[in-house]
């Protein structure tokens, strides 16, 4: 009995052209058989349909006892405005799932980690099959999802739980009904597209609600565009800068980020 | 005796030139007496000087009893990297004094505000004199701090304190030491350079933070970049929209924003 995957996309839509290239991949893995909804290709402006559509679609996944894991198609923007409805009609079939994305989808994946249902996952999306090696990236969640460990990001020991979250996500959630306590553990961030100033900004505002933590772990930050002026730090300077001010301790880098290489993290202790 | 301000940079830099220019028309108000610190000068990446030489302009400038007023010469990014060190510092005389600014700025007026040091204000910077109509921007503020209100934002009432913040920076203020209680606040919020998906998260973050509030004003949302599909909302509809999830009351529209025609906003109630 293969794993059985639902697709649906919580924030931004893909296309029937994306969904067909991943189920090809999808057929070297006979363990998982995929399933799209259509709302992956709904469009309602920045979004895969309104927010209506969007959320009866998580829930219907994430409820429906005929799958075992729900895999986001794709972040962009738009989870958070259905996390919290979301998470109040969720039920038994939900907290015997798999949850995996990351990006945008981070607001789902800690609001379900908040709530301690089922288990929230980063890792990959078909979307990222469009990236340059995106193959690879999906490749690495289709293994994972029949049982293959090896595209776990390789600093997970076991002995601390982790999260995994893009920065500006995370920073968003601080202080949100959605946001996770995570104390004791080891959390990683990554950043794609903002301006070093933004990422220091960012940082000054997650670090203040990050007391607590194992550690932080900085994942990759890539695609700055440049400014006007040097910032006059590099981004491991800014993540260390930001922990030494709140206290928290620099664990050094993660194997995350938005590109092919991306790691999965399990969040929570490794091996659970 | 004419109003004494003393002009610092706590985030980034402005030139002499500029200064001379600011200078050239304060010799319009006899009732008031710039004086220039240094440091608006110092360059060091991104700011202003680095953060010690920022912290200690603004500190002097702040506990100097021969000042009335401390004006903020440019927004940009920095100043949240050490308001928590300068609150710590500040002694009697900064107590008595006027705080103006925006943007950025908006760490230190929302520090000063919580910690009840002095009155901070919302105002255009000497660095608005670079706008197309900046000239007027700056008249504003030199005709109030001679005691002229008219350039006021006219939605004061006198009756509920109010505040003014760029939209990220009071996102980012939230949850921190520096965020002030604005519980009973009219809370006036600009946005400018950011998309209309960036807008939504910011007011998804800063309205679950916003409890309590008598309500919530929107100022002028400016240059919003072209992104490669529309977002489907105005900014109007997406302030309304988070008002409405979090039942905070929407009051209608600010005389604010990222231009010459932004008004100036007393923190507080109106004519303390």
């Amino acid at each position: 009995m293969p794993v059985r995957v639902a697709i649906c996309a919580p924030a931004t839509p893909i296309t029937r052209e994306d969904a067909a290239r991943v189920q090809a991949l999808a057929a070297d893995y006979p363990g998982v058989a995929l399933e799209f909804h259509d709302q992956c290709y709904a469009v309602a402006g920045h979004f895969a349909g309104p927010d209506e559509q969007r959320l009866a679609a998580f829930v219907e996944c994430a409820n429906d006892p005929g799958f075992d894991a729900v895999w986001f198609a794709r972040g962009g923007y738009g989870s958070n405005r259905i996390a919290s409805a979301a998470l109040a009609r969720l039920g038994p079939a939900a907290g015997r799932k798999t949850f995996l994305g990351y990006s945008d989808c981070g607001y789902l994946l800690g609001g379900l980690y908040r709530a301690g249902i089922g288990r929230p996952v980063h890792a990959p999306m078909p979307m990222d099959l469009r990236r340059a090696g995106g193959e690879e990236a999906v490749r690495r969640v289709l293994a994972w999802l029949g049982g293959d460990r090896s595209g776990e990001e390789p600093s997970l020991d076991g002995r601390h739980p982790v999260v995994a979250f893009n920065l500006t996500t995370l920073a968003m959630l601080c202080g949100t009904p959605l946001m996770p306590g995570l104390a004791g553990h080891v959390v990683m961030v990554e950043e794609v597209s903002e301006y070093l100033y933004a990422v220091d900004r960012l940082f000054f505002h997650a670090s203040a609600h990050l007391g607590g933590i194992a550690g932080l772990r900085l994942g990759r930050v890539s695609d700055v565009p440049e400014n006007d002026r040097p910032f006059g730090a590099g981004p491991e300077e800014i993540a260390r800068f930001w922990c030494e001010r709140h206290g928290l301790p620099y664990l050094g880098r993660a194997d995350i980020g938005h590109d092919a290489a991306n790691r999965i993290v399990p969040f929570g202790l490794a091996g659970n």
